[in-house]
């Protein structure tokens, strides 16, 4: 198993689709959001520090959090950027001397040890690996005239999540190289030419951004407790 | 305006991931799913005939249906075939005397008159139209060794939803040439060179497929009520 592994939780976004509230600390069940994105990588033996990257309004909250959750393993919590590419490297410059680096979204509350574990297992074979499931829809690439280009083959495609994983060499080198605003890291790892290996994500898996993925994320919360 | 517009309703699926329930009869608050992707084609002034394409268990349960909500544009109520395409292919072998097919999916319930008459508005300038909303997660697209090939720019991505209108005599050829299996009724049309226009679906206009997406269904809705 990989040694060294820190975890880079990206959580500085400003809520904006989410009408004024700060999606991080909403409740999801007894925890907030960004709790329940946290608490896994806390509990993963194959985990070493963590890294919060915030912003400057949550920076008390999350201090606070830090300490009633006893999160022992947060070895910092620094402030964001003004894009979310900007946080993650703002949180890579805190690391050193790791091996590992797992990237992964706040608000996305159903991550598990065990993706944690999925991802670190794949990255070893390439150097990078994404979270990912299988698109369920049709998806048309366009022009900007609003006429189909093409229809790529639904089999080939997948919705990229988070945890991303990356050896640290690799993903330092792709920030330091890193050009114009991308959507996600692996993005910049792959314009180098590194091999980018998928490993299963989770439908459930979400990033909470609207209101109606916040109601989602209640509803999917409470499908787990009936199944408990 | 078109004139002699119909719409298929394909509504013939198994509801294999449903759990053994059939998703198209399930309430939705006091409607069915299948009444509710029904009605706004019912209600709009634009569509003359409806063909309800359904399976075979279902064939009486919807002819009560029509009746009870006094369905009166519904012209025929057929079997669906083992394929989605080969249900729209005997829907459309009913439809004779029109210019104008709107395909629609039943399991689609938050279909709105408005929508229908955007497709019909974009279709009139190319031929062909179907309703899509902006891809926010990033997708990748990769080979069977599950390693990244390549990652579109967002920009240019869109999910494709029902409705999907064509011109008859266009539809008809794509579905008469119809090779391999398709997840759309566009791509056919797409495969023979004809243009295919976006026109703006909605998010909510999910398909229900899973459990949870009927959970997601009645979330929904329960926001348009709180919203009225």
């Amino acid at each position: 198993m990989p040694s060294g592994v820190a975890a880079i939780i990206v959580a500085a976004g400003s809520s904006q689709r989410m009408g004024g509230q700060d999606k991080l600390f909403l409740p999801l069940g007894k925890l907030p959001v960004l709790a329940r994105a946290v608490e896994p990588f806390q509990r993963s033996e194959l985990v070493r520090h963590i890294v919060l990257v915030v912003n400057r309004s949550n920076h008390r909250m999350t201090r606070a959090l830090v300490e009633r959750l006893h999160w022992t393993k947060v070895a910092h919590i620094c402030l964001g950027g003004p894009r979310r590419q900007d946080s993650v490297a703002r949180g890579l410059s805190k690391l050193t001397g790791c091996e590992w680096v797992v990237v992964h979204d706040g608000a996305r509350p159903f991550v598990s040890e065990e993706m944690v574990r999925r991802g670190l297992e794949a990255a070893r074979q390439t150097g990078a690996s994404v979270a990912a499931v299988p698109v369920k829809d049709t998806i048309k690439i366009a022009g900007e005239d609003g006429l189909v280009r093409e229809t790529p083959p639904r089999k080939d495609l997948w919705i990229a999540q988070t945890p991303q994983v990356f050896r640290f060499d690799i993903i330092s080198n792709a920030y330091a190289q890193a050009g114009e605003e991308s959507t996600d890291d692996a993005v910049l790892v792959e314009r180098l030419g590194y091999r980018v290996r998928l490993f299963p994500g989770s439908y459930g898996n979400i990033k909470i951004t609207t209101p109606e993925d916040l109601r989602l994320a209640q509803a999917l919360l409470e499908g787990m407790n009936e199944q408990l």
